[in-house]
């Protein structure tokens, strides 16, 4: 095709034009819905209030860890394409920007709502860091394949999704999930396999020529990795009841993240033609720990569980992106750029299915789940069928949005890049005079 | 010019002179004057102080997250050329480090002096970070063109004039400015224009054959930005009063900096030629946002007022980028490098603004600004007036500042570099074998 | 030796085998022995405790920050090779993962086990990654020339050997080494010199031709300097006492790092042959203030005494690296690859002996050192024997157990890299296509 006859893929206008209405439209919310939380709030203080017991004290620092993780961490993970650094990070940035005001909102509507406003302290904005997070997981799905205004359609889409599932789930279906793997990892690994089965691309299934990495760039996924890595007790710990349920979610994501690592490497040698290691895995497989101890994090599941689980995530997630990637991709139609339904999905599933059976094992529930209100009167058995809606439920409404999603971001006004323009940050960014077009 | 007839920048005389003089007398003037303060006095300490209540446990945190601001955002922010990046990290680690030791010591003699002793606590490193940031700002305006013994200088003459007139400011005009626009941001812009405007290079008007980015300089100086934009909120927030107050100034950064980021996306592929987004803009224009809330960030502006400065701030500093920073360096000999202007100066006076606006808009002054203690009596168009007073008195100051700095910085034996060798880490610097000379 | 002869260096099977062993001793002893702390089990509270005073809120953000000095620091300032910045970060990825998991058991027998158990908390892991921080500088001495098989073996000796010497000088010799400059910097030091001399490589004393660096691997070992510098108060004061201790070891760490630094420059231009900076010089010796302060760390020694050994530490530092390690090399058979002597052996020493005669110096014993209980009943003369002793004492054990150490990694089976094959990525790892293989 030539290059006069190919979908425009020029932002100069529409980008712009999407960018300044999403604006417009939060202008006119926050000004009529958003006002400050009680902790935030000057005239709910009195001479009574002790400043150091703002509630700020006890979410700030996770909130600031968190942002480490999604801005940093996420943003050198994505960038580990030879060609396409500058877009993985950079557009990382935009959505997580956009993706964070919005999910204020739209979380707002739903959990924070009172008296006719939305009620906003750093919470809310961990909340809505959450919501992020779930783009940019579902993001990874379609990596390379996307334009910024794509990637903003999505998580325009996807936040309201997400926030709906998010509510109907801790409202009525009322699980433990402290570590969000049901609602994060399941809901944005579903979500993202939906989108990207609607943008499958066949001719990329053999690969395209850009689909490689460089030694600059490996290093760069691996700093993301390592941020990543730090800091994932905070992000495991961060909504639970604070404590003793908080401290065990951190002893939890920590031993997990360790087994996960050292099981990693192990694997990564084994099956290795050579006996090497490939950076790959070390990127990612590292990760699986984080995932897999995510619904049982806070319970008093005892430390060697979550060794076990480690483990088992771990071996999960290898095999997974060894067997499991290429068939979807091949079979059913499914492109998981970056694995996400190994890292995310297949983790998630043996974390829930884990939480359950340690539901199923205790017989002292309250004990098990300090968080759970004696009100609720659930038996064990009747608890581990909740969470087990839930699962489902999750995982059939992300698919069900990420499908809606895909198609939207399918239309032609998109300016989603030709097969041959993928991978290449020369089509959306100015690049320097060194950038690398030649291909090795 | 011949090599043997120019000026010498060698530093193996005057850098380690200038240094052991300058330790020599830290030394003494910490023999002579420094003492802990109390919460780091072991003696001030007895059976019924609780060690938990220690200051340091409100105060580390914010000094911890600014530290990692100024040594590694600022440090990867400022590697950003080429052939600089050796320069940009290791000459801000240098200014940085003697700036903290510098002001520690200054700002001691005029805030935490009492019985004849400096009494320092991590309340004063604190303060000193922020003197600190003030010197690096500035020194964005002279990036590239200056030796380490100049920036010596040039921290050693701008510590004391900030010094001064923060003091003044505080003392007796009394003026709001938590996030510190007018004292850190207005004075360190000024400052560092008076200086450039000292040392105007003709020559470089045209540009420089080095003066160019390579992607992984690009890519160094994205990671640099995102660490300033996910900390910026304790910066904003670090000397505020603590309880609602930090909490809001917190949110306030989050707000505007997300709103501002948004909106640089969408200018960048609007007025990029082929609609493709530029990497300079995501890399400066983006934080603009943290700038403009500064100035009223602890005041009950609301939340859509926050959002509403982040747009309006990225929006004059992408157009003074665009438009202003080149007719400064032709019309009025101002070679402003990074645009300091645009990033602090513009949005700095709409943040100004912006603080009287509120204080006049509002009548409960004492509800707006709820540091402002009672005792002072003011009207709201009294202290609009105050702040507007402290304004000029702060652009007045540092500008006049800067002149006399840059004066003493075009002295010979400054080691200042050729025009010539400008933007080269080899003028000062050992380069690996593979540092790249030629130039594409 | 054609490469049929050499001994193999596959990773296929050894490192499989010898982690999945690993992970079922753990296993294995996790399950036996390790539960939670009473801050972390659900058991343990009711409905009078507090959840805000749980131990976690103390000592969490200090595990994080060296959590990211551990993994990010250590492991960007260890990519600095050229041709070996993917094993550097992932060997310390590695071997970081293992030796905090084999610490918090190690640990856990000698100091937190009570009843049949060990006891875990935040503070456990905390004090695993000091342990961890100790294999990682004796790595140092061997970068390059060692295979990750011998790095989990050295591991896996160098915790119990380590834990067995804290336990005895911190419960016999009863010291203060808040800073951890004995236990942690001397006994690494002295304990990877060991390792070091058993595995001298002859051939490698005149350098190695992919001994260098590059633009971008000394940037990025630039950033892990930045990451240590930035954390190092919260390193050096997470184990003190806290309250006022904990506050004075953070002001005097960052008093003796900001004069290191200032004093590190000066030295590298004053001996440098052209007058310019060295790179090697600002990546280490900028970092010998954090150990030099560590002894003394959270005595009352006066902020005039931390900023006195933040230039002294630096100047003997800088001098080894000058004279000391190519002489040790040479003469001694110690080839000490990163020069650990240098930042952590000399400066220990001279660290120590501040200590010891700030305990001299001072008549009020128990003012100097507020940890020191009073029934302890020791006179400065005698504490400083003590001291005195547990020098020597540490600094022997840790050289035996080196040598031995030494000697199982020298064992055929650990596939150490042939003196060729050194520090070369290819060896161990998948590189991408344009990894540089030509030597420029």
């Amino acid at each position: 095709l030539p290059a006069n006859m190919r979908t425009s893929t020029s932002l100069k206008v529409r980008l712009p034009v999407l960018i300044f209405a999403l604006q417009i439209v939060m202008l006119v919310l926050y000004s009529l819905f958003v006002t400050y939380d009680d902790n935030a709030n000057a005239k709910m203080q009195n001479n009574e209030t002790n400043p150091m017991e703002n509630s700020m004290y006890r979410d700030y620092p996770y909130f600031a860890d968190v942002q480490v993780m999604i801005f940093v961490g996420f943003g050198c993970l994505l960038a580990f394409y030879r060609f396409y650094g500058f877009s993985g990070i950079v557009f990382t940035f935009l959505t997580a920007a956009f993706s964070i005001q919005w999910a204020i909102l739209i979380q707002g509507f739903f959990q924070f709502y009172d008296n006719g406003k939305i009620h906003i302290g750093i919470i809310n904005l961990l909340n809505a860091e959450f919501a992020c997070a779930v783009v940019l997981i579902s993001y990874c799905a379609v990596l390379g394949k996307t334009s910024p205004v794509q990637l903003l359609v999505m998580s325009l889409l996807e936040i309201p999704f997400f926030a709906v599932t998010e509510w109907a789930v801790l409202k009525y279906i009322r699980i433990n999930d402290a570590g969000g793997t049901i609602l994060i990892h399941l809901f944005a690994c579903y979500f993202g396999l939906g989108v990207t089965f609607v943008l499958y691309r066949p001719s990329l299934n053999n690969g395209h020529v850009k689909e490689m990495t460089s030694y600059n760039s490996d290093i760069l996924c691996v700093l993301g990795t390592l941020f990543l890595w730090v800091f994932w007790p905070s992000f495991n710990s961060a909504l639970t009841i604070k404590g003793d349920d908080q401290h065990r979610a951190i002893l939890h994501t920590f031993i997990g993240l360790c087994s996960s690592t050292m099981t990693a490497f192990a694997l990564t040698a084994m099956f290795n033609k050579r006996g090497k290691l490939t950076m790959a895995d070390i990127q990612n497989v590292t990760l699986a720990g984080g995932v897999t101890v995510g619904a049982s994090v806070d319970m008093m599941i005892s430390p060697v569980a979550a060794y076990a689980l480690g483990i088992m995530g771990c071996t999960a997630c290898f095999f997974g992106y060894k067997y499991l990637t290429p068939f979807m991709a091949r079979r059913l139609r499914i492109q998981d750029q970056c694995g996400i339904h190994n890292l995310h999905g297949l983790t998630g599933l043996i974390s829930s299915m884990a939480g359950i059976c340690a539901i199923l094992l205790f017989a002292e529930l309250q004990l098990l789940i300090p968080g759970l209100k004696p009100g609720l009167g659930r038996t064990a058995k009747e608890q581990a069928l909740f969470q087990f809606a839930a699962i489902f439920a999750t995982i059939a409404a992300s698919a069900v949005g990420g499908l809606l999603t895909g198609w939207v971001m399918s239309l032609k006004c998109m300016a989603a890049p030709s097969d041959e323009d993928c991978f290449d940050d020369e089509l959306f960014l100015d690049v320097p005079s060194d950038f690398d077009t030649g291909v090795v």
